[in-house]
């Protein structure tokens, strides 16, 4: 199929299209990176927009039974839902456990909804351009919302926050003492945090932590892009199906607001120039993994870390060897 | 004076010559920077090791006085106390209100005690290796202790992280829904948060406001190099110095843990590697920043800000452009 015809597949929604698409977009072949690049170029000037909500949450959180929950309740408001995975764990594994159509077996058969498997091998690199170039394709595609998931392994959570115009996380009850392991910092990101399984007898655990996490989001900074009450907490129960309208009402409450104060087109204006200079910048560095570069790098390193040299001098040392190529 | 002569004052304890080696150290001059690195290098042998505080603290928190107070704690107990500040902002005011002598009268006169004013101009880019060269400075000056104190404007966390063995969050009390206004991601780089001004009629606030850091200190994930109920929040009042010796204590509990399980060495071969890293990172990156590759990331973030092409391919093109150079 040649470009232009899957352009037009696209949008006009066909699905086996867009899963072509991604594929395409997931490929690290040069004549395959030409294509996309082509296509993206074509759909860029469709105009349409989803609203893309970033979704984080370790295994045993529930986050499959909420996006189940979460994405039939859209479905059955009239709007089109896609599921993508950010899973940068996949490469190293070489098999995925997100984005498993069997996990939202509901959803998954949902006309109103497409889920995306997550790409069973990816260099690691590539995550983030892959993946805003899959929110992308199914924008184009005319999904009013694109749920963008991750486990929050090492820098995923900053991917999928740097190309959401919401971002949740989702986290399970945990009585008093016991450590949610939520990653510090990752709180930074969040607009708001779902307190899940607040169900039977987990129901008050659910709603004390709820609290605690409310606590801790008053003491942080205030943020421009927030309106009076965000970021927020909530419990919700993905299995009762319970508070899941009033979630969503708090979404599109906080997307409304920041589309009136502009700070939603900011945000994306913003996301874009990042990962333009993102991508000057890694491919820059990615120099420094290359053979004999990488391999005076460590030399050096281990020198500074044993002491016999400084980080200063070892740098100037490795700069040398770079301009001398 | 020849760098011989400076270095063997300098491990002798002159105080002048340390002045100076640091004024040498934050000198951008060509010829400055290499009598430096020839300095570091000698000094690198000496084997002195101080204990490296970072505080980290908004003005209004009581910064000064609480350093002038635990400076002076320690000097009383005979350990030699060295104050050093990071300060972004110093190099866009052309003037500093950190490391000002007369803030710490007290200690600014106490033989014990070594107070570096922040330079009152730096490139930004060197902060980080200015404030990690001036420590190592203050160290192989024979300092038991090295306070590096910073306002937390953009970075100067992370530096100040960085580069130091222990590092300290100083906070005021603040009542129920008031905001701290704590940076979203600060708390991640806390070993201990210390409440500021539990005295007087602050002292039930700020009792209250521990309990609610420790409360937020627990809700995050445990680090490897903390010990059983680190990360600690504490209160203290530096005005009338109470709490002072308990916080030391439990400062030397902390490091003296470290130290036993091999932390303390570790995180310092980390953090030189880290510099290594940054320094040859930071260098490459420049590049980006000059002249013509400047006006040309620009245009071309302006484009991708305006939705005319993607930043993919704004990338590529920039890095076609940065190899025909």
């Amino acid at each position: 199929m040649d470009i232009d015809t899957l352009a037009e597949k696209i949008l006009a929604g066909d699905r086996r299209a867009l899963s072509r698409a991604i594929t395409l977009v997931e490929s690290a072949r040069e004549d395959h990176r030409a294509q996309a690049a082509q296509l993206l170029q074509r759909l860029a000037g469709s105009g349409r927009q989803a609203l893309r909500i970033g979704l984080s949450g370790t295994p045993g959180v529930g986050k499959s039974t909420f996006i189940e929950s979460f994405g039939m309740m859209l479905t059955r408001q009239g709007l089109r839902v896609a599921v993508l995975a950010v899973d940068p764990s996949s490469a190293r594994t070489g098999g995925s456990i997100l984005g498993d159509k069997t996990r939202m077996p509901e959803l998954a058969r949902a006309p109103q909804a497409y889920i995306r498997p997550s790409p069973s091998q990816t260099h690691l690199g590539g995550i983030a351009r892959r993946s805003r170039e899959a929110v992308a394709l199914c924008e184009a595609a005319g999904f009013d919302v694109v749920l963008v998931e991750t486990v929050g392994v090492g820098q995923s959570e900053t991917v999928v926050a740097e190309i959401s115009d919401l971002f949740l996380l989702l986290l399970a009850p945990a009585g008093g003492d016991e450590l949610q392991g939520v990653k510090r910092g990752i709180m930074e990101m969040a607009d708001m945090i779902l307190v899940n399984k607040a169900d039977g007898d987990l129901k008050p655990t659910a709603t004390r932590t709820c609290a605690d996490y409310a606590g801790a989001l008053r003491l942080l900074r205030k943020r421009p892009q927030d309106p009076e009450g965000f970021p927020k907490a909530m419990t919700v129960s993905a299995l009762e199906k319970d508070g899941l309208e009033k979630a969503w009402e708090e979404m599109t409450t906080l997307a409304d607001w920041r589309r009136a104060e502009g700070h939603f087109d900011r945000a994306r204006a913003a996301q874009a120039r990042f990962w333009f200079r993102e991508d000057v910048k890694q491919a820059l560095l990615a120099e420094l993994e290359r053979g004999p570069v990488k391999a005076k790098m460590a030399e050096l390193s281990d020198a500074v870390a044993a002491g016999e040299t400084t980080p200063t001098l070892a740098a100037e040392q490795m700069l040398a060897a770079l301009r001398t190529g």
